[in-house]
């Protein structure tokens, strides 16, 4: 390894009146404590929930946002000398930075993405718009060596959260699954998983283009929610004349939720993956659900376990997400056009001297 | 077998104006179909649904009501020589009389009991107020002997109903459930079942006399919505201050719905049973689904199977039904005290010429 | 309807010495019981088991063998006049003729295929190797009218059998399943099957030619049982160095069983599907299963659901079942092929006088 | 907090020819990595695997053995100032001491206790049969208060194995267990513990003191293998004619294996729990498995979560672990009276100065 630098840049959130923006500075490394390790990031995915953090909305946040680094090991925590991690080793840096380990979530077989104490990324410490990041020891990602950083990137939060719910939606592959909010982050690498999983896809959004997207990306169907005049009807028709197997609502609204209930066949499971503003509801009728055998069940993200297998399906060239790459510096800009809807993508940051310019796009 | 009567007496529903009354009347034996049996009657449960269905409020039905029935074969249809039905078998009639065996529901597995095309008891046929029914073959279900008639008949509709939504529930006992709806005839048989398999039982419901009754019933914990400020905070204190790991919602009321999601604990599940007038709904929202794990599914009384898991429970005395006697001149009368909420269990109506009145309570 | 014949041609099992033979003979139109429908056949399935069935080592048969039917209603029995069977519906005639509806299997969600009075074709029953054949009405299985009957016919058997077992192998698509036995009948169609619900498969039989099928219909890797020096070591190799989430042992043998439990990987399922001669067993070890966290399972060729799921795959065009037809009149040719091991796929014998010859292939 | 002293006392292992004995030893205080924490012990369980371990027929053990552990933090790790462990925790030292939490058995829901990596007390560090022992703090457990040392010490071994066993064992409550080897120390806690979860206990073993224990325990059938001319047809004939739903095999031999799959009863679960003499293996046959339904599982001790879910039964004192104490000078004397099979129950040692000779038993 060679010798540490000292400071580092990163993109730092700053508000004033009702405006946030992100200022590229030069800060100091950060100190670490004994069972911590230093991460040299080569990317950062940049997602939806990292703007709605920046304005504030969500709460308090730290100075640096960003869920979805990658990059590796350059320094240990003094405490760390005998463990099984080792400088130059790549890591994921995700949502979840740490957990308690003990409380009655973490103790629950796969409830560690429910830990009450979960420290996130961007929330209690700093986040990964950053050349480097400091994560504790014990819930490290070990990420393959066999992919490039920009197909890791955007599984460590919108691909595993998609794998995950499909993963427990309880559909059997061949059944239909209806996905509501098909064209956006989380449900358009839902479309992709989906289809290689073996189901059949109902894509279910707005406008043209995200017709042309979700019919390419693996969707049988794409329903209008604005032109179509009776939804229900039309999943109903073509999903053999029963309805889906399993819906997954990765919109964000709570008016998909509210629709998405009568897509459901015999036996379908809704699964809420999307967050509308709390205390946003809507209504369940104790009979439907009775008389049809439904089930409702919420996702969270996913386990380390399943993030890599999540990124297995990008290795076999199943799941294939396309970014596109910026720099810290354009993160306004991006957040500019994410905020008048004109993002039909993912951007990634990329990190770090070795990446040239001009592998970059310019925003 | 001794000569069949040609006539027998059954208590037929009348409406006039707002009033629905039982009249006790005699009938000519109804033509048996080739697949169909003749079952002699012994008994018939009394349940609430019987009421309301009797005032017309939840649609059109048979001029003879009643469900939990329990009898035996006395005239076998005339395709049914070489099956394995005999007569002098004791059998029990229940709400499902009849499925189509085919649709996407019966083909799923367990699915039966939400068959699309499902007969019910009273509604497309008459039901188990009468002496005499007759019943298809196919879905016939054969009842042991060494039980009592007064024994079984409770556990062919709110017996099984609540057993199912506990053998469903997910949770392992030596955990708590809570049962909204706790002193009803469902919610009863809920806290015996859930007593007998090994959960602890926080009983929900409202009044002095239910908390004496659930308590002996098994009960750990009572609560009473009417006094208790805060319902939420009872139940997480006791319940090891995380809440129940699943909540029957027995009750038939949209409120108890509302407030049972709140007495969840970390990957709980909620139970639909019972079932408020639609087009009720309560609301629910997708971050507290999400991020806590939960579960929300509809139980629907029981398979065939489910009824003799649960009939053996009460073989076993670890459920015990109490039950009043009354006669089908009776009905009236129950009906009114059901109305007034002055019924505090479960009543049953004993049938044919060796029931001696002197068993019998006077209503 | 045309006016029923009143004779049909049907291949009659004949046994002499230790010799068995088919031969098609004509013989008058059974009668039908109330509630029994008479089908007129128009395809069957040729499968193994129908020669070992044959040659009586399996006990006594029925005079004509044959379960993969498939045909059309041409008539009811007189109990089934009002019933949702219509003249005319095209049914699915399989190894499962009818069920008890009673014992504890029927009453077990899911458990009919495992009745312990279950009714055979071919064993207590005769079977579909003949122009007509008798169904009992409440086990009947209706057919869509959009597939062939050379899609269809492959499936009622070994079809449904193999997507039961991967339906319930408790894998999740993306992982390793590997098939031992693959170039057989089952383990073909388990390939496609399996590659259509998303997962990866290693096959695992003998010889060069079952290589070649293997990979074209989906299997990502071969291995030769014979030639590989270390099949375990091999397996473990590619499946991410751990081995496969699931072993489906299609083959017959004894060996095949023994061997698969070591390709397992962590918390791996072996399901049990191919039927060496009882009482053959293999050898488990405790402390392997309690270490790996192994589960192993038998699976039972599927229910009518199943069976509807299975054809569903091959609408899609997913599951592409190859068949040879021929006559009634090869099928001791037929069989000589299968004892020599020279027959590559599957045959189905196409009945009744709308099949030109011409249509079909010399054996 | 006192001072710490700088010695302490532990059983220590010597062997000599075939001979191992327990020498009681003053031993300096080990050192504490960064991130451990030393445990002064107050109590030990004595476990049949001591003594095996002891022999060395298990391979090569660290000098002191012991791993049912009961204790209170004294000292912190340097590491570990800020993180959630204080000084004063009470905490249980179990057979597993600490797990990789990175292996494809850790990433799997609740595969902690099958981690490649696992350090076992008495193995790779050293146990509990000593007054002080050091943890690492990642993978400690904290014990709630309001029970005493001789109600948890056996739980954290033998408890919750035979707790984990039940849990998923696939079994509805209501449903007949049958434990083989209920008379052993894993197999009375069983008998227990499935009591207590609703089942209902045909326990097995041999003699008729193990009868008498079994049935105060819970069991209410008690079959001895010795004795009983026909096991299978006990079973089967008092199950109501079926079989078990599981099976739980706690005793250690591989006779105890072959004949417990004749027990189970259909759609039945054998769950392997003892541990036979590797490579011993017991027969399966496919055919069986498939025509019944059955399933096999094996049972690895239990995660942190389900020792705490084990735990909560005997604080409500539905379980009741009875035990004698002892001290570390009567290992030897222990180790004998096992070996005779002479001991009836379950020996703690109890440890520190607090603890009065008087308040323990001679061995």
């Amino acid at each position: 390894m060679p010798e540490q630098c000292t400071f580092y840049k990163a993109a730092v959130i700053t508000r004033s009146n009702k405006e946030s923006r992100f200022e590229v500075k030069t800060l100091p490394l950060p100190e670490l404590g004994p069972t911590d390790v230093l991460v040299k990031l080569s990317i950062s995915g940049v997602c939806g929930t990292d703007f709605a953090l920046a304005s504030g909305e969500l709460g308090p946040t730290c100075s640096i946002l960003g869920h979805e680094g990658v990059g590796r090991v350059v320094k240990l925590g003094s405490a760390l000398v005998e463990t099984n991690i080792r400088l130059g080793q790549r890591v994921g840096v995700t949502w979840i930075r740490d957990i308690c380990g003990e409380c009655s979530m973490c103790l629950h077989d796969g409830g560690e993405t429910r830990c009450a104490e979960q420290v996130h990324s961007g929330r209690k410490v700093n986040g990964t718009f950053a050349e480097y990041t400091v994560v504790p020891q014990r819930y490290l990602l070990k990420i393959p060596e066999d992919l490039t950083d920009e197909e890791v990137a955007p599984i460590l939060c919108g691909g595993v959260t998609s794998y995950k719910a499909l993963k427990t939606c309880g559909a059997v592959p061949g059944q239909w699954i209806a996905i509501s909010g098909a064209g956006g982050g989380v449900g358009a690498l839902g479309v992709m998983y989906a289809k290689a999983m073996g189901f059949r896809v109902i894509a279910i959004d707005a406008g043209v283009a995200k017709r042309q997207c979700c019919l390419e990306l693996g969707a049988e169907l794409y329903f209008d929610v604005v032109k179509e005049q009776n939804l229900l009807a039309s999943v109903k028709k073509v999903a053999d004349g029963k309805g889906a197997a399993a819906v997954l609502v990765a919109a964000g609204n709570i008016a998909a939720y509210q629709s998405a209930m009568g897509l459901l066949g015999p036996f379908g499971t809704l699964v809420c993956v999307g967050i509308p503003p709390p205390p946003q509801t809507f209504g369940i009728s104790p009979i439907v659900m009775i008389d049809n055998g439904f089930r409702i069940i919420g996702s969270a993200v996913g386990t380390r376990g399943d993030i890599l297998e999540a990124i297995d399906f990008v290795r076999r060239k199943v799941v294939r997400p396309a970014v596109m790459t910026a720099r810290l510096e354009d993160l306004n800009g991006i957040a500019g056009l994410t905020k008048s809807g004109k993002v039909l993508g993912k951007y990634v940051i990329t990190l770090g001297d070795d990446r040239k310019d001009s592998d970059q796009a310019r925003v």
